[in-house]
């Protein structure tokens, strides 16, 4: 598979978190010649927070995870990934040996096995055979030292049909310590939002009650992994995991509120790290050659802008015009129009590349062909609207961010002529 | 353009229309060497009925049309038709050209401007330029006997990407009378369901009050032309029209409703030319290679299971797996999970070409992955869902049925590297 040209051109050099144990390993089933299980110990005080797939068709380690998590509280002792098999529609068997895995790990880690993640990417409706797994995990040690976790590594294991390993990294303060953010993740296809997207495996050492870390969570992700498209397809599988080793304590009163003053820095980082690997994740879109950044203000409020700009970052039209290069920006107008929310037709207004395009609904005076279609040459399009839907003269402040891939040849290739 | 593999044998004969006169020319603004200017003049009694398309930024004929449609009841003389630009987001001056073109169609025809339906297709965001449309409109004469109709003529002047013109036909009795509806129509890309799709227009000579024709038509479509999908993209466009001359009188007692027995052979005979249509706009959807018919049942209503076969037909990635002859079906099991309608993911059943493929949440015993590839390698491809949504021990109803292209590497080429 060709790497896609938004491929970091550096790896970050992730940072150590304390207790943290990363194993991998092949399971010889799914792939040749590369891991592709990897098994996660944490020490005894982690703290977990997930968003899953909205799928009513989800798969069996995104059920097992959500009851575990129920169960605990968020207290987590383990993970478990494989990829090449998403264990999903695979009805009772699949619950099995999601349930056996878990158990496996459990017995290794010396923990219940309600303690245990597991998450699983790859074909839907093949079985998971898990013996390679149980096998593998008999040989993970609890509360290892791992002096030299390879972030690296564990990010390769889990991948699929991307075109590199997504790591993401933030150092931030803490009360009186530096705590660590460390982000691993997988794309590429099956990527669209309103739910956490494909599996994306956030650490940290910072100590924060589980209600809250789910609080920040859910809010980092609304404007990250779920501000992104590449097809609007979504996964089964899709699974974000915080996991806070509580090793640095921030000191002082309690953490009782996500608007405690103190945890500023950290939602910042995180949200930093989210969107690092949401840039990533969409940057490796099945067959991208170019990215859109859509900017919408002017909705009715943020979920409704952020709606319009998926309906741009989606349509068929409008990527395909991208990765043509054809400043056809007439096909935004038609997704602003289908995206069922209250737009003004009259007072719409487009930018691209900060070149006017459209204002007041019409063609806009200034609007010069030529430098719009330069800028449609460029590996990174920035699309701004204006859609100017207000009430009772009120200036409406609805606004997002969305990031999308185009739609190519190259889409059509991956998907039409390999199983994946 | 390569014509479609879908293009029709034959195209069929269309019986005369009492009254009807078709007139065609070439504007000479956006072609080269065709027609692209359609203007019908219709009898007095004429009454009509429309589906227009659901989006925010409309176009202005669209606009016009609605006005006018309001304002008269369903009365109306002519309408008239351009292909190559959509009069779409072209702001006042937009407005403008479609209300001089109404006028001058208005005067030939010694009619009110409101009695004229107007539409265009083709670029958004581009200046209508009225004055061929207005000066070949100059010689159209009212109530002129049209005694060898050309049809084809008429499909072929408001085609855009089409490969081939689409034209339908029914001859059913009507009281004492046999009565003709014939239907032409226009594709093949930004097509989607939940309105009228493209341009269709449809003409008989029975005499059905403009009340239950906007009723008939409205039920028509939602089993013809809303339940096609070529790329998921709504046009600002879209405009179904049926004509009624009033030519033929059912006799008796007046129509005074819907569910009036007499009208029970013109409304099945209705929905065989809508859905002639719509499946010969779906099967020139752009780039088409294989043709997809989706059924669904045991959703909670039939609204949701039109939603569900249409979260499948819109797929990238079951679009994909069809173009490449892949018989990925758990792409059809994702695609049912994202839908965010009521499914049972355990009772979900899937067959493929009458080939059991899934029962009971998982891979059916007998499945046969080289049958369904077989399947897979032909023209049509049949997929049969049943979501399995059930409340309290009762049998949910709920079905329908959609069509969809499949997603090609010619489809990116025509919106990748042509304007269109």
């Amino acid at each position: 598979m060709k790497r896609s040209p938004f491929a970091p051109k550096k790896i970050p050099a992730m940072p150590h978190i304390e207790g943290v144990s990363l194993n991998v390993w092949a399971s010889h089933d799914y792939y040749k010649n590369r891991n592709d299980v990897l098994a996660i110990s944490l020490p005894e005080n982690t703290r977990a927070a997930a968003v899953f797939t909205q799928s009513q068709t989800c798969a069996a380690p995104v059920e097992l995870s959500k009851q575990h998590l129920k169960i605990t509280g968020g207290k987590v002792r383990g993970l478990v990934v494989n990829a090449g098999c998403a264990n999903a529609f695979t009805g009772a068997a699949g619950t099995r040996a999601a349930v056996r895995t878990a158990q496996a790990a459990a017995q290794s880690l010396s923990c219940a096995p309600e303690h245990i993640m597991l998450a699983s990417t790859g074909v839907i409706g093949q079985d998971l055979n898990p013996t390679a797994i149980i096998a593998g995990l008999k040989n993970i040690k609890p509360l290892r030292h791992d002096r030299r976790q390879n972030w690296q590594a564990a990010a390769r294991t889990i991948v699929t049909t991307d075109t590199y390993p997504k790591l993401a990294t933030q150092r931030v303060k803490f009360g009186k310590h530096i705590v660590s953010i460390n982000a691993i993740a997988k794309g590429s296809g099956m990527i669209a939002p309103d739910m956490a997207t494909m599996l994306a495996f956030v650490f940290t050492d910072a100590a924060i009650p589980a209600a809250l870390l789910q609080k920040i969570l859910r809010d980092g992700c609304d404007k990250s992994l779920n501000a992104i498209s590449v097809d609007s397809d979504t996964s089964t599988s899709d699974t974000c995991l915080l996991f806070a080793t509580a090793h640095k304590k921030l000191g002082g009163a309690p953490l009782r509120s996500w608007q405690d003053k103190r945890l500023r820095p950290f939602i910042i980082a995180l949200e930093k790290v989210l969107t690092a690997i949401a840039l990533q994740v969409v940057g490796d879109g099945e067959g991208i050659s170019r990215l859109m950044t859509i900017d919408v203000r002017g909705a009715r409020n943020d979920a409704a802008a952020r709606r319009i700009a998926l309906a741009i970052g989606n349509s068929p039209l409008v990527k395909t015009a991208v990765a043509g290069g054809d400043a056809n920006w007439g096909r935004i107008v038609m997704a602003v129009g289908k995206a069922g929310e209250v737009v003004s037709r009259d007072r719409l207004a487009i930018d691209i590349g900060g070149n006017s395009v459209a204002r007041r609904g019409r063609v806009a005076l200034d609007y010069n062909e030529a430098l719009v279609t330069k800028h449609f040459q460029k590996r990174q399009i920035h699309i701004a609207v204006d859609v100017g839907a207000k009430r009772k003269g009120q200036k409406e402040k609805g606004q997002a961010r969305v990031w999308a891939s185009d739609l190519t040849h190259g889409y059509v290739k991956i998907n039409a002529d390999y199983r994946s």
